[in-house]
């Protein structure tokens, strides 16, 4: 149907006789002139008629739409207007025959680059959206990402294993999306958060290095960056330390950069989690800027001033430059931390302008005082700390919240600049005050550190860490793994910790203990969330940009109006029934 | 851990020290000796205990029993006994230090090529079925087909994009999977049973290529060869006829069979539809042997038997050197066609043995009659005619059961031998006996040919040929596609066509029909069936052979026993409840 597609023609080509087909991207008249930007996947190609010399082709060709499909034949001529800006500039198509392929009426909304269709109507007609070039090329480079990581673990051996989309239901975690099983009524399937343990049981299986590039699903309420359904890079090797697969993974993300943006990343710098909760009150710090926590709790405990008396902690971060913040511009940064979100009470500042050092707190701290907050914080003339007292854990939440908020207003976050970082010994519990118990902070495989094993049979679980680690870049999660227990008694432990009885712990996974007996390799592994990864390589916010098909906030596919209602009789063959009340 | 794996070492490394880690195969005692055969995923290398010069290591070995691991750290040395079977066999390597890693309870089969576990067996411990060397190798090469399949389509600028899991449940066809929507109380998503409708939307959203594997899912009672969860490379091509679908992905098939198996394919022969059935009595004949139907229709009309004079078709097959299968083993053949499987009334022959032609119904036809069949089907002294009779479709496909029952006892259908075979030209519609309508043979989006729409318009459906085409590879169904429907108008005629009223169709496949709307590309494509190509590369019937974690009979996962019960709270809060009356 076609001899060329629409961005392949260039000067070599000019006198050859051509076929092309592709969508009218616009179209105008100019003098006697008519020129139509007939556009494909690959590019567009200037097509050009002449009312003189042939005045119904160009007639007919003054008829055709927005998105019409049309077919021409014509001849590559040299542009006298060249445009630099695309590949096919220098030529364009005279004309000699025209087919209407297919009509449209006209799109909802322009397949433009800055189109003027909102997120709804743009997911509605998501294959217009596609249309456009920044959707496509996200589309483009999702895929060649895909290829890089594929062949790159393919050259170490990794084997890709499809792992079942039909599985057993762990009541562990987050919410599993369930599927009722028609042959076996009453029972369901659940669909996989994670190929967890089956990558387990694969290394139990001596595949040795394992990958799956797989759509994973969690039935979670659904925020700006997650999706009922996303897709891991997921991945697990035996016979390793986490010091191995650091370097294999870090490897991968090096390789994938240098292919896709020519960026030669450094070595990637190691942080503990108490180092990244200390400095940035984050446990996946965005490091393209500095900005680190400054502690003042020694220097401001026990001078009169309550709050900062009963604290367990105060801390500063510099607000480098902003010292001359206006009344108005502090009242905001207050009412910000003050928002349920982050749910501080208040905030101080000190501040030193030309005309001295000055502070919300004037009454209880003298300048000397402050003065050395600000020498501690290496802060200067010019600059605002901005000062968080409470807590220890939730006050270095806020205040790191708070750093990024001040990142994002000195433009600190810059775009095209990309910061990984391994963050490291993650504790192995984490405490949740609702249920008041502890719970794997990572997942219940995760092998506690050698030397903290003892910790777990004292029952000292808060102290205990993890071989886990996450991969972060530029503040975002892009992955997380850990070395697994392989040892059947330490994961009984383990699930003891978890209060788990032996019944529950025999039911819900008694096949992977069962592999444990027969002689399981020590091992470890890492998950990416492949769409987040395709994000931040994008340098967007957003993971519904690099998926074809995205669900909205609701869980709801607007395009297909799916989830629907299905057949009374489709239930029935179920052995389900609708209950809502 | 390990300086090597277990199948690298040979002659060239003697002498050095070094650091294996795997699972004990087996051990054996010789003399003053200790042998253990130690086996990781890359291969097998022999350690070597000598119990006179290091007695301590030697007891340690001898006390550690089969599927351990070990970690052992030795010199690689020359052995005087070698082994040409394996890589590592002319070297051994003489164990200075052992570590136990982990320990093996006695497996509940043995993890050798030809195991004593029975099928169930090694499905519930699936992950020591994995460590045999067959198990394996058929996920490793599964695992290389998809590294060949995505680089060669990738050069060809196909792009793999992943489509959604959670879909819109579509009551046309096979049972679907659902998935209750917590978030939307009372209404399902679907699994896909193929990313059908989505890759079309890729192609109106101008990908122009795009290709994915992915997982499918089906909800049907489970034959031998089927699972609820398989995978297709589901591929889609715009701005194409048949003629380069065919061409691309006999380019692919080729590809594959090159770089895996070394063969090259020659250029894989075509056969309309009707021409399978009426020589070979099946839409995917097996070609590895010729035993073409012989039509004897008229020659056996009017001859006063009533069978053939009242039959719409009698057809032969030549069993050529059968004529001496002895009167038990023709009866034997006859019990076969009349098992209801097949559900032939009787089974007719005709031999010509040295004693010269006899038939089973030599009462209605004299030799000179037969001779004239024998003629017909170029069946000499020795051969066998076997003949049925009787309703058209019917007769053929018994007689085509019947012709591959001949070959698997001719031992015709040859292993290693691969006869791809493009099969063209499939109708339209079918008609289905029970509900006594129309149904599309392929899915209601296949594009009828050109000149057979006005078929469609005259409601003549029985006639109407389809732009649809299957691969299949020595009688499998490797893969089917068809060009599709771009035009709105005739979408509409197609669903009309199959009965389903504007409101129906505009309710299941509006998004669909809404995006014909905006300038639908001409396209059509593909989808081959994963696990059976795997299956067929690797010469076996079973699918579950290539699968890491296949499911039984009956949908179960008998390893990690599911489908399996949910709480009551779940059921609540995803607004359903069983009901099993």
């Amino acid at each position: 149907m076609r001899t060329h597609n629409c961005g392949e023609l260039n000067i070599q080509d000019v006198n050859k006789t051509i076929t092309l087909i592709g969508w009218v991207q616009r179209s105008r008249e100019l003098g006697g002139m008519t020129f139509i930007d007939l556009r494909d996947r690959y590019g567009i190609t200037q097509l050009v008629f002449n009312m003189e010399t042939s005045s119904a082709l160009c007639q007919k060709a003054r008829e055709i739409g927005r998105e019409y499909i049309i077919q021409i034949t014509g001849k590559v001529l040299e542009r006298s207007n060249k445009n630099n800006k695309i590949p096919t500039g220098e030529i364009e198509i005279e004309v000699s025959d025209l087919q209407i392929i297919n009509e449209s009426i006209t799109p909802p909304f322009t397949i433009e680059d800055e189109s003027d269709g909102g997120d709804e109507l743009r997911m509605k007609y998501r294959y217009l959206d596609i249309r456009r070039n920044i959707v496509k090329n996200n589309l483009i480079n999702r895929h060649k990402l895909s290829i890089l990581i594929r062949n790159y673990l393919n050259n170490l051996n990794f084997i890709e294993v499809e792992t079942p989309v039909l599985i057993k239901s762990t009541p562990e975690g987050a919410r599993d999306f369930v599927v009722p099983s028609r042959m076996n009524k009453g029972e369901f399937y659940a669909l996989p958060q994670s190929p967890q343990q089956y990558k387990q049981l694969l290394m139990v299986a001596g595949l040795d290095r394992y990958f799956q590039i797989v759509k994973c699903f969690r039935d979670e309420d659904l925020r700006a960056d997650r999706q009922p359904e996303f897709t891991q890079i997921d991945c697990e090797m035996s016979f390793v330390e986490q010091e191995d697969i650091l370097n294999t993974f870090e490897g991968l993300v090096k390789h994938l950069f240098k292919e896709v943006k020519n960026i030669e990343l450094s070595d990637f710098p190691r942080m503990t989690y108490e180092n990244a909760m200390n400095l940035y009150g984050s446990d996946k710090p965005d490091i393209r800027f500095d900005m680190k926590f400054i502690d003042l709790t020694e220097n401001v405990k026990g001078k009169g001033f309550k709050l900062f008396d009963e604290s367990e902690l105060t801390i500063a971060i510099n607000a480098k430059g902003c010292a001359e913040y206006s009344r108005k511009q502090l009242d905001e940064l207050t009412e910000w931390v003050k928002r349920p979100q982050i749910g501080a009470k208040g905030l101080i500042y000190a501040k030193h302008t030309k005309e001295g050092i000055k502070s919300s707190i004037d009454k209880f701290f003298n300048t000397e005082e402050i003065s050395q907050w600000f020498q501690k914080a290496d802060a200067h003339e010019g600059d605002l700390l901005l000062i968080l007292s409470g807590e220890k854990e939730k006050t270095q939440k806020m205040l790191g919240e708070l750093r990024l908020e001040m990142a994002n207003k000195l433009n600190l976050r810059k775009q095209g600049s990309f910061q990984p970082l391994w963050v490291i010994d993650f504790p192995l519990f984490e405490w949740d005050e609702t249920t008041n118990r502890f719970y794997a902070k990572h997942h219940p495989f995760t092998s506690p550190k050698k030397e903290h094993i003892k910790l777990l049979e004292n029952g000292d679980l808060k102290n205990a860490n993890a071989n886990a680690y996450d991969l972060v870049i530029n503040g975002v999660e892009i992955g997380g793994g850990s070395i697994r227990i392989h040892n059947k008694d330490l994961q009984k432990v383990m699930f003891k910790c978890l209060n788990f009885t032996d019944e529950e712990a025999t039911k819900q996974f008694g096949f992977l203990m069962d592999a444990f007996s027969y002689g399981a390799p020590p091992h470890g592994g890492i998950a990416f969330g492949f769409d987040r990864l395709c994000a931040v390589m994008g340098n967007s916010d957003s993971i519904k940009d690099y998926i074809a098909f995205p669900k909205n906030n609701s869980g709801r596919d607007v395009m297909s109006e799916s989830p629907s209602q299905i057949a009374i009789e489709q239930l029935k063959e179920l052995g389900i029934s609708i209950n809502t009340k």
